[in-house]
């Protein structure tokens, strides 16, 4: 039944997002990290890139050498049908993610607080994969969320 | 003879240098930018992205819109030679600016203070064109610069 309920939300079946957030920029957003991936999964989407979401991973990455880290990502993202950044903690690896998602022409979703500084590489960017949005609440997170996912 | 002594410090005659460094994410190391872009000087690189060491800039971009912002920014980078970013604080728009630089496959210079928490995107990134050193002080951080204009 949940399985069913799940498949309706989007056109695509379970589609594959990337959830970007800070990491080395800071983790002061993880609970809304937790959340976005929570919704994303309540949506039936598979989230490939799932540890930005993730309390302990500063252990598992403390195992790992930074080519090894940029290589997951980049392999996940590569596979992935769409981006979903939280872009209120400025992040040199969120930029880059966009970027790349960009360049591979999958459509990214960015999200940040009202009170946020968001960079003009984001504010202004004229490509039309990209859609930006402020959220005032975590409700309204989640919606814009369930949208998106919704429209792939 | 200013003009003889700086054409003789790189290969390529004045190459066209673009500047990246945190705007939005916090303008804390305006002083190293402003190092930065005063070695460019010194070395007979044309700073095209000169605006992340002017301490006006918040001012002056006030009146433009985050889309004459992005123009003008990826305007720029397009003309541009080389691209030199300063790590050390997280900022989306240098990531974002980090990977246009090497998808348009152009020489890529990230420095950054030994304290600094660099993102994996940057320090495990294996694209040939991009080179990530630590600087000890300003006089090394100026050696660096010299070093890789004169190497372009």
């Amino acid at each position: 039944m949940e399985y069913v309920e799940k498949a309706v939300v989007s056109r695509q079946q379970n589609p594959k997002i990337f959830l970007s957030g800070s990491i080395r920029g800071g983790r002061q957003l993880l609970e809304t990290y937790r959340l976005m991936y929570d919704t994303l999964e309540e949506t039936g989407a598979e989230v490939l890139c799932w540890h930005v979401a993730d309390p302990e991973l500063e252990k598992t990455e403390m195992g790992m050498t930074e080519e090894e880290i940029y290589s997951r990502d980049m392999g996940l993202l590569v596979k992935s049908d769409a981006l979903i950044a939280e872009v209120t903690v400025p992040s040199t690896g969120v930029g880059y993610e966009i970027c790349r998602a960009l360049v591979k022409e999958i459509p990214v979703l960015c999200l940040h607080r009202p009170e946020a500084i968001v960079s003009a590489m984001v504010l202004g960017n004229p490509d039309p994969l990209i859609e930006v949005r402020t959220y005032p609440n975590e409700a309204s997170l989640k919606q814009m969320i369930i949208d998106f996912v919704k429209a792939l």
